[in-house]
């Protein structure tokens, strides 16, 4: 079973994540400024959640580049985590409308978590189909920043009864931290990606040339 | 004809129709638990029928990845397909904000049915057109799970007048019998897709390489 | 360039356009019958709808798929097309939710019409594209159905106000039409798109591969 | 990294975007001429969107059909495009439903001048990544379209406090721009995407057969 299809499927559910949550943004009934200025936590809530859903497609983009296995449970445990980044729409507009409420800040970071350890789980199913290629497990294994994302979260989703503005700076912490650029793990992935296969079955050599 | 585009194209479909039903999930107006509350039976509801849509995808990429014949009539077959897939969002929205009344409840099994019938008439129809590949039509044909699931989707349409809460038993039920992996079919499914193809024309060898 | 990214981008469109339109099934209030017996009219057009998006699927697909030949012209005619499409929902929903009155009966055929001309025009384009390739542009040219077609739309927008029932029945008649599958001219776009190009530039035919 | 994955995403994204657009056309509640009067101010800015989306995606296209390097930077250049065509829908709904009032016509500006400065970091980016290949910095460096599209939104933007007509005349101005064909420009950048690369990498050979 090649990846082409559920890389192609999954391109299509991350797109629609990334646009729907547009919807939420009601159009203002006024035409001045004071229409505007209740719309700004939205949009800045708006702005968070895409930059999130941003960071998941290129992780996800090169944890797939990198795999060659793909079964039942490698399907199912990409659709787990498209279930829970399928309900950032939702905390979204629920967060934003509320302008950073407690109950909803602590949702927004439980549905954060969830899809962290979503992909932690994706993350380990697919490593433990390339046993054999110790390469791939070492480029994909020390993976420091998914280990940090959800203690911070699960600190934050408490602290949301206490401030939502911690809470909310932690969020946003955790999506700098994967912004930055760490071209030192992108090369070390790129390598083994395209390192040359011991023995490569027949069919995976096909797949790999879609 | 070969398969790649119409597999995008349901891939785009399923792939909007799995995040589109997060649309009907209403942002609640309060931001406290009793807010939340309400909102369980139209999670649950939406969970149910992410499951379904994921199984009907995963079904699909089995399906069309033995696939070789290709012509209008399997097309429409499978437009006939997404069609009733299409209407789950619809009877998911129902179900969900009528917390399981009888009719509602009765509409989404009837919406299964309909897509179960028309997973079925879609894999007949590409069976029929793979006659002389017996290795194919074996590894399709002995579909168990598609024989009882329509079955039991049937028996619990009246009983939704009984009681709504035995045919959702029954609406999970099928959906567990779908997510048990299968290793042993899924492999013979496999072994024949890569088997190498007798005679195939040079057409079809350039469309399996996409 | 090649015709991929046009066509993954056009099936994109098409399959959103064909899912969104399910946007416009109002969940009802009630949980009764007669909360569902004012949806049908509106089920009915949604189910017309879908049928002649997965028409103009099933015919965009014939055409790009003897497609060799793509510049700014065939991009934008292709564009003008989708946004046609893209009136479909909305001529949809204003046409159901008023149970087949006149002016919306009249503006469904309107989109009709319309879109039917962007085909013809996108279909002419291509053609003009491939002049020397005689072969295409016979299996192209003698499109009896494309030219019948707007006819009827023609006719069918007056007559919605004298009775919006014969529109409707001469909307129906159309997509019958096309429905039928008419699997002589299937075979012959196919021999033309298989058959071995004179010469082919050895960019082409690196494009044919994807 | 191949420019593959990164073009389907971007491709879903704009078509969910050009497509979306119109479920802010909200059907009309009378079945008369009346009823639909109040729309077409509302039709005319979708028109002028869709025209806009679909200009972005021709760039889009042309940009990446000559690019072969990709990291982590060009990846976020172009979620960073994306986030600001995504606001279109917002600001079009905005601008439409208000009838070209001075603050919406404004915003709509101010979107188009971001989504511009965006377009042309991410092709800075890219050519900065092709420093070697002087073809394709000339091909895509002399773009006086792109220099003078986001002079005319800054004009347009104020004037929208004295006229917006005036704006929306620059708006219509900058689109005629981009739509009028320019068969010299798109022969030379094929030109160059197609030439003989002097010493592709293997990767990067595979990658292009994509």
């Amino acid at each position: 079973m090649e990846t082409g299809r559920l890389e192609a499927f999954s391109d299509g559910v991350i797109a629609i994540l990334i646009t729907i949550m547009v919807l939420e943004l009601k159009v203002p009934h006024g035409t001045d400024w004071n229409a505007l200025r209740p719309m700004l936590p939205t949009l800045l809530v708006y702005l968070l959640s895409f930059i999130y859903v941003g960071i998941y497609w290129n992780n996800h983009h090169h944890l797939f580049y990198a795999t060659r296995e793909l079964d039942g449970v490698v399907l199912w445990a990409n659709l787990h985590l498209l279930f829970w980044l399928s309900l950032f729409p939702f905390a979204t507009a629920w967060m934003g409308e509320n302008h950073f409420a407690p109950l909803p800040t602590a949702a927004y970071g439980g549905v954060l978590l969830a899809a962290a350890i979503a992909y932690w789980i994706l993350q380990s199913t697919i490593i433990a189909r390339h046993e054999a290629n110790a390469a791939i497990r070492e480029a994909l294994g020390q993976d420091l920043k998914g280990k940090i994302s959800p203690a911070l979260y699960a600190v934050a989703i408490p602290l949301a009864f206490v401030s939502p503005w911690i809470s909310n700076a932690l969020y946003v912490l955790v999506a700098a931290l994967w912004l930055v650029p760490d071209p030192r793990i992108e090369r070390r992935i790129m390598a083994v990606a395209n390192a040359p296969r011991a023995n490569p079955a027949p069919e995976r050599a096909r797949a790999d040339e879609r």
